[in-house]
């Protein structure tokens, strides 16, 4: 190992340059096709070009660029970031596909390479994600306001059908930081994706009785926040009886919200996470049982709503089990995981074969300024990623 | 009984009539010195001078009257509202003051009798409470706000130090809304308030850390509001162990708030109440110490600053015995309470001997348009009323 140091280096500082190009200066800010794509786009196909791709802008915002002919192998991400975001989440992934041509064409292959920058991934300008990759699977996002965005970047959306791939691409490989701790706590730099975890979302409405801080006993209340409260008590204590299983109270809203005033209503979210299916059905059952069931002592309803539900999507075993062995074979421990998040290979693997390769996130820190990635994991990253393009071949 | 019904029909009446005067069309909003009071004092004055009382609205813009001469008994309550408020809160003191002027000058008297309406209690407009008592006792309030507004309502903030009461003042009464649904559980009309309850109010902060919904373990989140919800069980748990006691976490704020973000800060307001000062004071030391205590196993630290300590107020033991001598008299059951909620009295008690009539609140219901008063409820608070005339001698 240390052989790829310099071009880890390398690839480190391409991602904080393309930080620079935001919606907010100070901060790294950069939505679906916002004006600082341009830029973004003009510094990437530089790279592109340089290293031999022939480069072109899809429908959807897409960055695309291809070497070689035939069949390929497609690798990617997206360039998107949330509001205030770090400068890895996505952009490193692309940064590795470029850097990765290099050694294929360090040998003749009798298929091609492309390298794709997703125009959008998180979710942030239009509350739907994954438009980039959308189009790429043939279901693009219609929306006016998308549609709208795309003109005013300067594409045409009566070309959106010709951004969706076609049967020469064979498969689909990305990187990307890990956004979590386990890598780091388990003390390794990479981890190869088995399932991409399914999510449920529901949103919770707790109805009690505003009423006076001062003159209500408290066995005369029906107080909304300390109904929730306990609720969210269950929320945590059932998720912690299945390691893989996560549940989140992110957003809470408590009205009429005076300090003087017994809540009347308060409004919560609910997400839950798990690479299984039927556990994730579970802990969503018993959680929903779990606000119900103080309904018998407190006076306090409880309502829910389902807001999303996403089933737990699996990596390619043929791509996941050629992934381990790249991981092996570059000297690194082929450890397998969840991925917590959700990601363009996702979406991607409705189409073709797709893997990922995580890298880990130093303090598990992700979707901050804090956000990083250490160089010997990017230098991991690379000896994998050729280790995978020397073996691959389209089936 | 059911002699006073036709007089309390009309104590009704005209509470109704003046939640006519309002900011909001719609809703009885009716803030210090806010326009509509102007009405409303121009409404009472009428059946004030109707009922041969002398008025003056003071520096104050509290509106006073009086009938004879000498020392006096004051009887009052204050004519403002919450936003959306009901009709009886405040209001209703000042109705029963004037028709029990009936009584006082139903036979000759040695002492006179004056009725004041406050022009603020509630604390809305400038987040000041009882800036209308507060002259009475000579502690007006100075703040530039407050002095502008007494000025656009005609009066003159350099006669403040007019408003005050002087020796001639013997007694306060003050009949009221409980606010409060302890008469209507024990199914009583009315109830003599020994003392109205201290109460401490603290803003809590947890900090924990905001990090990715999916990706971060159960066993690795440092939750704020999973912490705070905790917390909040306590409280509740705390409170439940005293009776009269009291505690209250009406506001929540979360930071970022999003359904997919662990919660990295959470805001909450306490509020706890109690009769007792050393129940209360016990009981915030506990709730404060519960909120370090989770700083032990969870991630997430709690910090707190006080906001409020306000002692509880005794009211005179003399006019509470005269009060329940009264209520007893008039054939109803002399019951001795806290007074949940802040109340003139509780100002008009530094300078003189001061006591408070509850009137059973339907439904508990106040501070909301459905607020009411049982017209039985005030025909025994006059029967109340008239027997503490007949009896009270100034000291």
């Amino acid at each position: 190992m240390g052989q790829f140091l310099e071009e880890a280096e390398e690839i480190i500082r391409r991602c904080k340059t393309l930080a620079e190009c935001t919606e907010e200066p100070g901060h790294i800010t950069r939505t679906f096709l916002s004006e600082p794509m341009h830029e973004v786009h003009r510094r990437i196909r530089g790279w592109m070009e340089a290293a031999g791709l022939r480069t072109w802008v899809d429908a959807a915002g897409n960055l695309r660029a291809v070497i070689g002919n035939g069949p390929r192998l497609m690798i990617g991400s997206h360039l998107d970031s949330v509001p205030h975001g770090g400068a890895f989440d996505g952009v490193l992934g692309v940064m590795l596909g470029i850097a990765l041509v290099k050694r294929w064409a360090s040998q003749p292959r009798d298929w091609g390479l492309e390298v794709v920058g997703f125009s959008e991934e998180e979710g942030v300008r239009f509350g739907v994600p994954f438009i980039g990759s959308r189009a790429l699977v043939g279901d693009p996002v219609m929306d006016d306001g998308v549609l709208d965005a795309i003109r005013a970047f300067g594409a045409d959306p009566a070309q959106l059908p010709q951004a969706a791939i076609g049967d020469d691409v064979k498969a689909y490989l990305e990187f990307h930081i890990e956004q979590g701790p386990v890598l780091e706590m388990n003390r390794l730099s990479l981890g190869v994706v088995q399932t991409i975890v399914g999510q449920s979302r529901y949103e919770l409405t707790f109805r009690g009785k505003a009423n006076h801080a001062g003159t209500t006993p408290m066995n005369r209340r029906s107080d909304a926040l300390a109904a929730a409260a306990e609720w969210i008590r269950s929320v945590e204590w059932i998720a912690n009886e299945r390691p893989g299983l996560v549940a989140t109270v992110g957003r809470l809203e408590v009205a009429p919200g005076a300090a003087n005033v017994i809540a009347g209503l308060v409004r919560a979210s609910l997400d839950v996470r798990s690479d299984d299916n039927a556990v994730r059905a579970g802990a969503v059952k018993r959680i929903l049982m779990a606000a119900q069931d103080m309904v018998d002592w407190r006076t306090v309803t409880a309502t829910y709503e389902q807001v999303l539900d996403v089933p737990a999507v699996p990596m390619d075993p043929a791509m996941v089990r050629a992934l381990r062995t790249a991981v092996r074979a570059a000297g690194y421990k082929a450890h397998l995981m969840a991925s917590g998040a959700g990601h363009d290979a996702m979406i991607l693997a409705r189409k073709v074969p797709s893997a990922m390769l995580l890298l880990r996130s130093p303090g598990g820190i992700s979707h901050h300024p804090a956000e990083s990635v250490l160089a010997e994991d990017v230098e991991a990253a690379l000896a994998v990623g050729r280790r995978f393009l020397d073996n691959w071949r389209p089936s």
